[in-house]
C-alpha cells in the first residue's frame, strides 16, 4: 500500500474548537447562552468568542501555551473562555471558586497564569489571592480582568486596573486571524485537582482528548440534538465533565446560572424546558427537601436527563428521583480521565427487574465510555498486573487507557509516573467486574478497612447506613485497633427531628442485622454534617484523624504503617500509590 | 507548557477495531447477529474474529498492507471480515456483487488482491472474473475461499480448491498475538467507485478516519444503544455508511439478510424487532408495491428509523413512508467521504410548519457530520474558490474538508490530485446554502444543462416530473439543441396500469405549469425502467447517449464541447473536474 499523505482537505487535528465554527455555521440562528434576560445565538457566541481571542492574542500578548486562568460560576463568560482561551492558542485554567485564597494563589503561581479573569463577585477572594501570591512570588502578577454583570453597573473595574470583559470583547476584532491548532497533542486545559491530602495536581489535557471525550460521553448519554442543558455542574470540574464543548456540538442551549439553589434551578427548569443537567447526587438533597419540589412536582410534565457521579446515588433517592420527574444515569470518572470513564449504560432487559434489582444494577459504575480503549480491574499490589476474574467479587484497582486519560500532571514528573504503569492510568480506586463487564467501584485504596487481615470496603458499610432511614449522610474510616490492626467508624449525619433520639446503639443494632459481624463499626459518631472539600465530598481525612481520637484499645499512631504491615507480603509500591490522591472529582 | 509525552496509557492509534474489543467486554452476552437460525453473541463475533484474523496472518500469511477481498452479500461473515481483515494487519477490500465479471477482475488485479472470500452462490461470478484475471495477469490469482451456508452442504469448496470461511475460523487461534495499529493512518479498506463514466477508482479509508465517520454517523442520526439493525444498506457500499463498525461501538445486534425483498425485509422487522435500517429512497418503492405491506401496516406499533440517501426522498414518498411506520432521515455523501456527509438533521421547530414545508425541508441535504471541520459551497471554475452567499439561490460546487475525508485514491496520484484542491476535496456536485446553513444539492456538475446561456439544475426538472402521480421514475439529461446549444430532455417510467394513456403532451402541459418555459424538457421519451448502474444509480451517460439520437434542430456530437463553450469565459480547469466521476455513492 502506497502513502497516500495527509493533507488538509483530509486531516484536520481533532479539537472541540471546530464544534464552536459548525455551530456558527449550521445552528446560527439557535439559541446557545441564556442567563437571566441575556440571550445569545451560536452566531453570536462564535463572534464573541473570536473577538475575544483576538483581543487576548494582539491586546493582551497571550500566546501560545500561556495559561489564562478564571474565577467565576456558570455565568456566559466562563462558557464563552472554554473556546476563546484556546482559539488564542492559549490553556484555560479554571479555578474551584470554593477554594481559599492561599489555594487559589498556589494554583495561580504554580500555572504560572498570565491573566486571571474573575467574576465581578470573586474580586475581594482574587484580590486576597493576588496579594498572598505577591508575598510569594518575584515574577509579575497575572493581570487581572473583571467580568461584570451583562447589563450591571460597572462597580469593580476601576477598583482593580481598568480591564473589564466585556471591554475587551468589544475591543477584539472578530476577523483578526487566530493561531492555528496544527498539533492536536496541544494542551487545551489545564485542571487542579481538589488536593484534600496533597498539594494540586494541574491536570493537563490535550485538544484530541478533549475532543475525543465530549463525542463519547455524548454518545454514551445519548444527548440529541437541541439539548437545553442547565449549568448545575460547575464548568470548573472537568470542564463540565466535557459539556462545555459538547453543548456546541449538539447546537443545544446553555441555561446559565450563578446559584445552584433549588428555587434558581427549578425555575430555570420551568422557564427553559431543561432537557438535560449534571449534579452529584448531594444535589439532590436540598432539591428534593425544597418548598419548590411540590410546585414542581406538579407542573413537571416531562422528564430531565441527570447524568450524576461523584459517589454512587443510594436507591432511596433513586426512587425520589423518578418520582420529581427526573432520569438518572449513573457515571463515574475523575480530573485525570477528562471527566466520566465509565456510565452505567441502561439495558432494556434490565426493566423487567425489581424495582430493587434495578437500583442495585443502576448504583454500579458501569461500562467504558468509546473514547477509553480499555477499563480493567487489575491486581496492582504485585508486578504481574493480572486481571481479576469477572464475578463481582474479586477485587482490585480499576485502570483506563485511551484518549480521554490526560497528558499528564504540569510539572510533576513524579505524580505523573507514579499514575501511569505499563501502559495503564492507575485510579486508585477499588472494585470489581461483573459477569456482564460492568464495574462496580468498592473503595478508594487507601479508603479500604483492613480488619484482622480481613479487607472491608468502607462503601459497603456506608452503603447499609445510608438505606437507614434517618441517616442523611454516611462515611466510614478506619479506626486503629490493638487486636484487629484497624476497625470501622462511622460517621453519621441523621434528620433534623431525629437528631437528639436516635442511638448508637440503635444503629449499630441495624448494622449487626445487615451486614457480617466483621464490618460492623466499632463506634458511631454523630456529626450535624460531614466535613467536605470544595468539590463537596466526604474528607476523609479529617474523619479519620478524628477517628483515631476515639480509638479503640491501643494506639497505632500511623494507619500506613498498619496497612503497610499487610500489604508487605505482596508490594510495598502499591502504598506509595494509594497514599497518593488521585482525586475522584465527579462531583 | 512542558512536553508531557504521548503514551500507552493516555494514547491510542483510533480505530474501529477498538469497538469491538470493548463490545466483547461490555456487552459480551448481547446479541450481535441474526441471521436465520444463527444466533451470535458479541464474546462470539470477537472470538470468531480473533480466530479469523490468526488464520489469516499464521496460515494463509496475510500480513500487513495485504489486500482482501470479498464478494458476498450481507451475511454474517461480511461482517465480521469488517474487523478480522484489518486485525490481521491487512485491508479489507468489498467488491459490489452487482458487477460483471471483467469489472470484478479489473478490481482484483488493480488492487492486488491476496485473497478473494466469495459466498458460495457467488463462486460461478467469481470464478469467471479469476478466468478474465489469468488472461491478463502474470502474478499468481488471489487465492478463493468459499463462505458456505452457516448450516449448509458444503457443495463447492471441493471445486475450488479446498478453503472454506466456517474451516479457516476453526483453524484460526483465539489466543494468538496479532499486530496491534499503531498508526492510524494506516489503511483500513479500499472501496472502489462503480466507475459509469471512468475506471473504478479505488478509495482508500485509515483507521483513523473509519473511527471518527463511525462516531459522528451514530451522533448525527441519534442511534442510541442497543439498536436492532437491517442490513437492507450493501455492506459493500462504504462499509455499510460505516455502521458495520456502528453496530458494534453501540451494541447492537446485526440482522442480516441475503436478499432486499419486501417479504425477507417485512419478516425480518417483524421477528426481529428492526429498529434502523438505512437504503436508498427506491427502495421503498418495492417495499411499498408490495403484497405484503398492507400486512405490515396493521401490525406496525413501533417505528423503524430509516436514514436514506443517494437521491433525496420525493415528497410524494415521504407522506407513504410515514404511513407505514417508517421515520426517515436524509443523508448526503460519497465513497470518498466515508459515507454520510451531510446530514439533514431535524430542528423542532420545523414541527410547527405544514406538511408541505415539512417535506421541502426534509429534502434538503442538511449539515456536515462532526468528522467533518468544514462543509462549503463554493465558485470553483475560478481560482478564488470564493464561497458563494448564503441565500439559498447561488450555485456553487459542494467541498469538503475534515477527517473523515478518504486518504486518496489507490495507485491515482491524478485522479487524487483532481478531487484535492486548495486544502479541500471537491464534490463534483453542484449546491447552494439556505440562511440557516442547511446545503441543498441542485445537481451533478456533468448533469448540469446549459440551455441560451441558463444554467439548467436537472434535478429541479426532475422534482416536478416526481410529483406527477403516473410518474415512477424521471431522469433529464442535456439534447443538443442547434439554437440554444442544449435542451433538457425527460425520459420517465410510468406506472404498468397507465404506461400505454399517458401522453407527452400531459406531460409537458404539467411542465408547463409547473416550471418557468426555458426549463420545461423539449422531448420525453417513455421508457419501461431506467438504465441504472451497479450501485441502482440512474445512468445518466446512457441516456445522453440516446437523447442525442434525438436531438432537436442541428446535432452537436459532444456535449462537453458546447459546456466548454460557455465555460471558457470563467476557467476551463472546471471542466475538467465536472468531467470527472466523484461517485455519490449514498445508495
Amino acid at each position: 500500500m502506497e502513502a497516500l499523505p495527509k493533507n488538509p482537505a483530509n486531516f484536520a487535528a481533532l479539537t472541540p474548537l471546530t464544534f464552536l465554527h459548525r455551530a456558527a455555521t449550521v445552528y446560527s440562528t439557535r439559541t446557545s447562552i441564556i442567563y437571566n434576560h441575556t440571550h445569545f445565538t451560536w452566531q453570536q457566541t462564535h463572534t464573541r468568542c473570536r473577538r475575544l481571542a483576538a483581543a487576548l492574542h494582539s491586546l493582551l500578548h497571550i500566546s501560545k501555551n500561556d495559561v489564562v486562568s478564571v474565577l467565576a460560576p456558570n455565568i456566559p463568560a466562563m462558557y464563552e473562555m472554554h473556546f476563546a482561551v484556546p482559539m488564542a492558542g492559549a490553556i484555560l485554567n479554571t479555578i474551584n471558586t470554593r477554594l481559599d485564597a492561599p489555594n487559589i494563589a498556589l494554583i495561580l503561581h504554580h500555572s504560572e497564569a498570565k491573566l486571571l479573569f474573575v467574576d465581578h463577585q470573586l474580586v475581594p477572594l482574587a484580590s486576597n489571592a493576588l496579594r498572598h501570591l505577591r508575598e510569594e512570588k518575584e515574577e509579575p502578577l497575572p493581570i487581572m480582568v473583571v467580568i461584570e454583570e451583562p447589563a450591571g453597573a460597572t462597580t469593580h473595574k476601576n477598583a482593580v486596573g481598568g480591564l473589564e470583559y466585556e471591554e475587551l470583547i468589544a475591543a477584539g476584532d472578530p476577523t483578526a486571524e487566530l493561531p492555528v491548532i496544527t498539533d492536536e497533542w496541544d494542551a487545551i486545559s489545564l485542571n487542579y485537582t481538589s488536593g484534600t491530602t496533597s498539594a494540586p495536581k494541574g491536570v493537563v489535557y490535550s485538544h484530541r482528548g478533549a475532543y475525543l471525550s465530549t463525542l463519547s460521553l455524548l454518545l454514551q448519554w445519548g444527548m440529541g440534538t437541541e439539548p437545553v442543558y442547565l449549568w448545575s455542574l460547575p464548568m470548573f470540574h472537568c470542564n463540565g465533565w466535557t459539556f462545555t464543548w459538547g453543548i456546541a456540538a449538539r447546537g443545544g442551549t446553555n441555561v446559565c446560572i450563578r446559584s445552584t439553589s433549588a428555587e434558581v434551578m427549578y425555575k430555570a427548569i420551568a422557564d427553559h424546558g431543561v432537557t438535560h443537567m449534571c449534579c452529584a447526587p448531594v444535589v439532590f438533597n436540598f432539591l428534593f427537601d425544597s418548598r419548590e419540589a411540590e410546585d414542581h412536582k406538579k407542573k413537571t410534565n416531562f422528564v430531565v436527563e441527570v447524568l450524576t457521579g461523584g459517589s454512587p446515588p443510594p436507591a432511596s433517592l433513586l426512587e425520589k428521583v423518578k418520582k420529581m420527574g427526573f432520569h438518572v444515569t449513573h457515571a463515574y470518572g475523575m480530573t485525570e480521565a477528562t471527566g466520566a470513564a465509565l456510565v452505567c449504560e441502561w439495558q432494556a432487559e434490565w426493566n423487567q427487574l425489581s424495582a430493587e434489582q434495578r437500583t442495585r444494577l443502576k448504583a454500579r459504575q458501569g461500562i467504558s465510555v468509546l473514547s477509553l480503549t480499555e477499563v480493567d480491574v487489575k491486581e496492582t499490589s504485585g508486578l504481574t498486573m493480572e486481571s481479576v476474574p469477572r464475578d463481582g467479587k474479586a477485587v482490585g484497582e480499576i485502570v483506563l487507557r485511551g484518549s480521554s486519560v490526560m497528558k499528564g500532571y504540569f510539572k510533576n514528573e513524579k505524580a505523573t509516573a507514579e499514575v501511569f504503569r505499563d501502559g495503564w492510568f492507575l485510579t486508585g480506586d477499588v472494585g470489581v467486574v461483573h459477569p456482564d463487564g460492568y464495574v462496580e467501584i468498592k473503595d478508594r485504596i487507601k479508603d479500604i478497612i483492613i480488619s484482622g487481615g480481613e479487607n472491608i470496603c468502607s462503601v459497603e458499610v456506608e452503603k447499609v447506613l445510608h438505606s437507614y432511614y434517618e441517616v442523611l449522610e454516611a462515611a466510614v474510616v478506619a479506626m486503629p485497633h490493638a487486636r484487629w490492626g484497624e476497625t470501622p467508624c462511622a460517621f453519621v449525619a441523621v434528620k433534623g427531628e431525629v437528631a437528639t433520639k436516635l442511638t448508637e446503639d440503635e444503629i449499630l443494632a441495624y448494622c449487626r442485622s445487615n451486614m457480617p459481624r466483621f464490618m460492623v463499626p466499632r463506634k458511631v459518631v454523630f456529626l450535624e454534617e460531614l466535613p467536605k472539600n470544595s468539590a463537596g465530598k466526604i474528607e476523609k481525612k479529617t474523619l479519620r484523624e478524628m477517628a483515631r481520637e476515639f480509638k479503640a484499645g491501643m494506639v497505632k499512631s500511623e494507619r500506613s504503617s498498619l496497612q503497610g504491615a499487610k500489604m508487605n507480603k505482596k508490594e510495598k509500591t502499591t502504598m506509595v500509590h494509594s497514599e497518593q490522591f488521585v482525586e475522584q472529582v465527579l462531583g
